[in-house]
């Protein structure tokens, strides 16, 4: 692991950032294939989406770009890069000239599954609810307490990924992965305006079903109605897509669209 | 400011700390008076809950008191705590032996116009609404992006505090307070079950109102009907509690039992 703070290797966080205090930033967690940060623009975008609704001033877009792509000399790996509001005084009331403290993170590329991408994986429910707040909803802050209880509620390896409700049954997504359905002829995604995170390989395939001239619709997606689903995938920036082979005990088809996403998403 | 970080001066934050990733932990904010922690084991009761409720084995208990109690040297002032789930590897789920991380920070008494306990305080509303997760209500958990954004939507010093709702349009608490409304000859204070902060203050005006048998009950507390309120008081543990002399442009006679009741806390 290789951690630049404010583009310093010996860098420091402060103790009073507002990012360890609040979790008041943003972050995005980036592939690197190839030497190269795979949808780079499109996660500095949702970084700048996210940081004008939180009124962080974002760090020049050049610099960010700059240090993301050093990180990539490894190769393949992933790179973390997490942006706060800074340092501050204590309270919740942002400072008026904040100094964002940004952090890009190399980290190895993790050890998944191989049968993950061919044969597909399990995937069950959270009890673990989203609370909704159009405010937050979309975009990928640094309050993740929620997904982190989520992913606390299973231990066994068998599970990939399982899929968490709002307070109205909608199914939303996976702890750290966006779902698209294949129900009644068409992809169904959930809406991300009221909780989930809005994810760089969602967007991906809405590009990918779009430029196929694929049927797909964001909407609400009742849990119930998700349970009954054709077939099912789930994305995130790492991963790609994985099919699913079984939603808490229902033995699915794993879908071969799949396949032709991923080898379209290695084409990028 | 002085930080203790794992106990040592010199000590670091781990850039890959799930404090900063995901605000994985919880925080104290204990008042400092006279070289004391005031309710400081209220304080670590309430840190103990939070830390059962995410399954954060807390540093022993000792260890926490003898830090915050030698932060109090100072004499007046401010002690914040955090302690989060420590480093890990990236990703939501948890480690499976976790390393907290504590960080004990000393600050000063902040100032306050001295007039907020004696005439009373404005307050106004908030349009940033909180969201439902019962998982997570009560305790201090560091996902705080909400009240950062609360507190973002006024800069007139004029105004002390805003009110936040829930999406159901009841009323829950201030930005960094708790709430105490005189309504039909009885005090009427927000339940916290499913957002919202138990605050140590809080606890403490119960405990004062049971001791003289003041009729206090904690409910669901419709917007509409706060408004409608004969007085109101909002509590921190720094402030005690303060009057509120306006809200949201309807004045308030400020109730003189507040000061009975900062009277007691002094004493305590």
């Amino acid at each position: 692991m290789r951690a630049l703070v404010n583009g310093r290797e010996d860098g420091r966080i402060d103790p009073m950032d507002r990012g360890l205090h609040y979790g008041d930033g943003l972050f995005e967690t980036i592939a690197v294939l190839d030497g190269r940060a795979r949808f780079r623009d499109w996660h500095l975008e949702r970084l700048a989406e996210g940081a004008a609704r939180l009124a962080i001033p974002l760090p020049e877009p050049g610099a960010l770009r700059a240090e993301i792509d050093a990180a990539c000399a490894a190769g393949q790996g992933i790179v973390k890069l997490i942006v706060t509001r800074g340092a501050g005084e204590r309270g919740y009331r942002p400072p008026r000239r904040p100094e964002p403290t940004r952090v890009v993170i190399g980290l190895p590329w993790p050890e998944l599954p191989p049968t993950a991408w061919t044969r597909g994986v399990r995937v069950g429910w959270c009890r673990t609810r989203l609370g909704r707040n159009p405010l937050l909803a979309g975009i990928k802050h640094l309050n993740r307490l929620e997904q982190v209880l989520a992913r606390a509620e299973w231990d066994d390896d068998g599970t990939a990924e399982a899929i968490m409700m709002d307070d109205r049954d909608h199914a939303i997504g996976g702890t750290q992965t966006n779902l698209f359905a294949w129900i009644a002829d068409r992809w169904i995604t959930p809406v991300v305006d009221q909780c989930g995170v809005a994810g760089i390989m969602r967007r991906a395939f809405l590009a990918w079903a779009a430029e196929r001239g694929a049927p797909v619709i964001q909407r609400a997606l009742p849990a119930a109605e998700l349970a009954g689903a054709t077939s099912m995938l789930l994305t995130n920036a790492v991963i790609g897509a994985w099919p699913v082979n079984e939603l808490a005990g229902r033995a699915m088809a794993p879908d071969p669209r799949v396949a032709e996403f991923n080898a379209w998403v290695r084409r990028q």
